[in-house]
């Protein structure tokens, strides 16, 4: 996960969104020089006293210092401050890695006047290199003195890794007739697969929303989204997806929330799966050597969970990934991954479609099918590639990019 | 799987081995016009009367028309001719397909006087272009009064695909002290994974074995070789495995086998696994693209079963792959590997090396490894990489190559 200049990836958005500020946040970068040169590094966060948090994080066996840091930290369900760096994962690195783990956690609260227990830690970038906590110690106690309520460009910029453009989102919604406003940033490029990626995640809003309640909405909201989406298979060690509700639109009224069923949560509920959708097809876009959108979506499976499976498995298939970065509509290759996938499929019902154009039908290429009208589709920048598997009623959708050179080159670090 | 010129991959051998014919077979090849041009594309077998056969397939749930066909003709057990044609998978066909194969089988059983049952065929090349088998009409009688014990070369040349090298091997063996020789073709350059792979291959003795006593003998056989072959973790429609036994070395007094477990064939057995291993070893030496073999090397798990599938986790990891063709001792993405394979595995038991030298232990970093040591030793064409879990005796060994910018070249077709 070299931090080497390539250019933004074509599938960037125009520009940065417009991004409000969320009451009861602050944060402010820094650069501590864990690893990069001339860029910021550290992004620190303050949140009001009564801040509830809830997380997901990476389904690694070899989890990093930070995840388990977190992990441990969840069962408070309170948060007060969150230091994010770039550069190093601090992942694989043993005693050392916890033992720096703690000296941040220790750094943080003593800058934020709250307990280290109340600290939360995301670290990515290189794994196995010992992280020298100790370039902490002077900046975060700045951070916390210069912290303000944005801009929030400066936050996703800090996070990056291989990333070619910063990446954020946000919405505004009523709970009990007050507004409340949802603001994510995330990061993300390569080592990207269900359940969760190198991606980091995080997600602050002024509503006061109790832990369970959060919690229980951000399991569900990851399925579709963040749980839907793979660059290149590779799980990484570090993924992190963190929720901070600061509770501050109470003192303007919002009523405090305990459980994720209630009925005043439908638009927030909703508000929060759209930013997650968004958040995750950012990362998408961004996916190392990415020139190409690509949204795989089976249908006609037996179930939903076999449904999903297939869609993995195409999204994964390197021969489909390189087709589509051929922009050539070699559907065999899709026929191939379906049929890897392990779960129920039969060659005779099954048919494959690149947008609208349904290029198989029933074991065969469809009669209809042309192949310049094919070719033009596969030019466009955003692939939808369907496959109907014409046994039962499962459906999926699974996000993901094309497999360039890029990818090979930004990877392969050729150092000869 | 586009027949594009590639340079011959830098893994190949100096030079195609010394093939000794196989008593009771007979062989030539043609020029069908399948869909290369100024290339044999067809390779026809005959076998003596009384040959017995083998076989394994692919286990993908989207098969071709002629592994379907296969499997139905292996009931018999017997054999007399085989068909190879590469440039068309016949998969993915539907009606056309399985009318294609019948009519191939009608063809050839015309040609060396025996029943379409006994015809064994398989197709390599693209998938969903119906094949016309008309085409082999012209060909097949003729490569029947043409047929002769060699050279092999022309027989491995003719089923290539993407391959960049034909590949063969043979071992010459006693039974019951009578010589028996083996001879075995193959080829496969992508889409090649467990278990099988757009993987032919064919292997020919003269000894004189039963169906079942083969049957056990190749089911055992595949499982340390073939079924632990993945270039890109993509299984094809197509894998076919055949072994042929005519039963000639029986004229000069060779033994009839019934089983496998008869103590007799312990030689025999022993040449087939390691004939097995050899191919295996050269499909994965002609990887799309692969500058490097890689052989991974998993032990210290739970079960033999899990270091299987970790060993697969790492050696279809894009990033472990990449990481490999950079000549960059990444281990870091060996430890991502081995914690998302989803089985047992703890952080601070993990130990990785790269050939002999120990990158990481117990969790961290080995303190006495040197980064330029193992840049050196980055350098070589043949690269073992090993993860000792430190939980159980669970060993497994897969092979594979490296990821490279040819590759995606190769598969990614760029038509614009």
């Amino acid at each position: 996960m070299a931090g080497k200049d390539v250019p933004v990836s074509p599938l960037a958005p125009k520009s940065f969104p417009e991004v409000p500020p969320v009451e009861g946040v602050r944060f402010a970068t820094a650069e501590a020089g864990i690893r990069y040169r001339g860029r910021t590094d550290v992004l620190m966060a303050v949140m009001d006293k009564g801040t509830n948090v809830a997380g997901v994080f990476t389904k690694s066996k070899c989890p990093s210092a930070p995840v388990d840091w977190c992990r441990a930290a969840m069962k408070g369900g309170k948060a007060r401050a969150l230091v994010v760096n770039s550069g190093n994962a601090n992942a694989f690195t043993g005693k050392t890695g916890k033992a720096a783990v703690k000296m941040t956690a220790e750094i943080a609260a003593k800058a934020a006047g709250c307990k280290p227990g109340e600290v939360f830690i995301a670290s990515t970038g290189v794994i196995g290199e010992p992280l020298d906590a100790s370039k902490f110690e002077r900046v975060l106690a700045d951070c916390v003195s210069r912290a303000g309520d944005g801009p929030w460009l400066d936050a996703a910029r800090a996070i990056m890794t291989t990333d070619t453009f910063p990446k954020a989102a946000s919405r505004v919604v009523k709970i009990g007739g007050i507004e409340v406003t949802i603001v994510g940033v995330a990061k993300g490029a390569g080592m990207i697969a269900p359940d969760m990626a190198t991606m980091l995640s995080f997600i602050f809003t002024d509503a006061p929303i109790k832990a369970p309640a959060l919690q229980a909405m951000l399991a569900s909201g990851v399925k579709p989204s963040f749980n839907c989406l793979t660059i290149d298979g590779d799980t990484s060690t570090s993924d992190t997806l963190l929720l901070f509700a600061t509770g501050a639109a109470g003192k303007r009224g919002a009523p405090t929330i305990a459980t994720a069923g209630d009925r005043r949560l439908k638009e927030f509920r909703a508000a929060l799966d759209d930013l997650l959708l968004e958040l995750a097809q950012l990362v998408a876009r961004d996916g190392e050597g990415a020139r190409k959108f690509v949204e795989v979506r089976v249908k006609g499976a037996t179930t939903a969970k076999s449904a999903h499976r297939i869609a993995l498995s195409i999204a994964n298939s390197p021969l489909v990934k390189t087709t589509i970065a051929g922009e050539d509509a070699n559907w065999g290759r899709v026929v191939m991954a379906v049929g890897k996938a392990g779960e129920p499929a039969e060659r005779d019902r099954l048919a494959i479609s690149f947008g609208d154009i349904r290029v198989a039908h029933k074991g065969q290429r469809d009669p209809s099918y042309r192949e310049d009208e094919a070719a033009a589709y596969m030019k466009n920048d955003h692939i939808v590639v369907t496959a109907d598997i014409g046994l039962g009623k499962g459906e999926a959708r699974v996000f993901t990019c094309d497999l360039t050179k890029a990818y090979v080159e930004i990877n392969g670090d050729y150092r000869s």
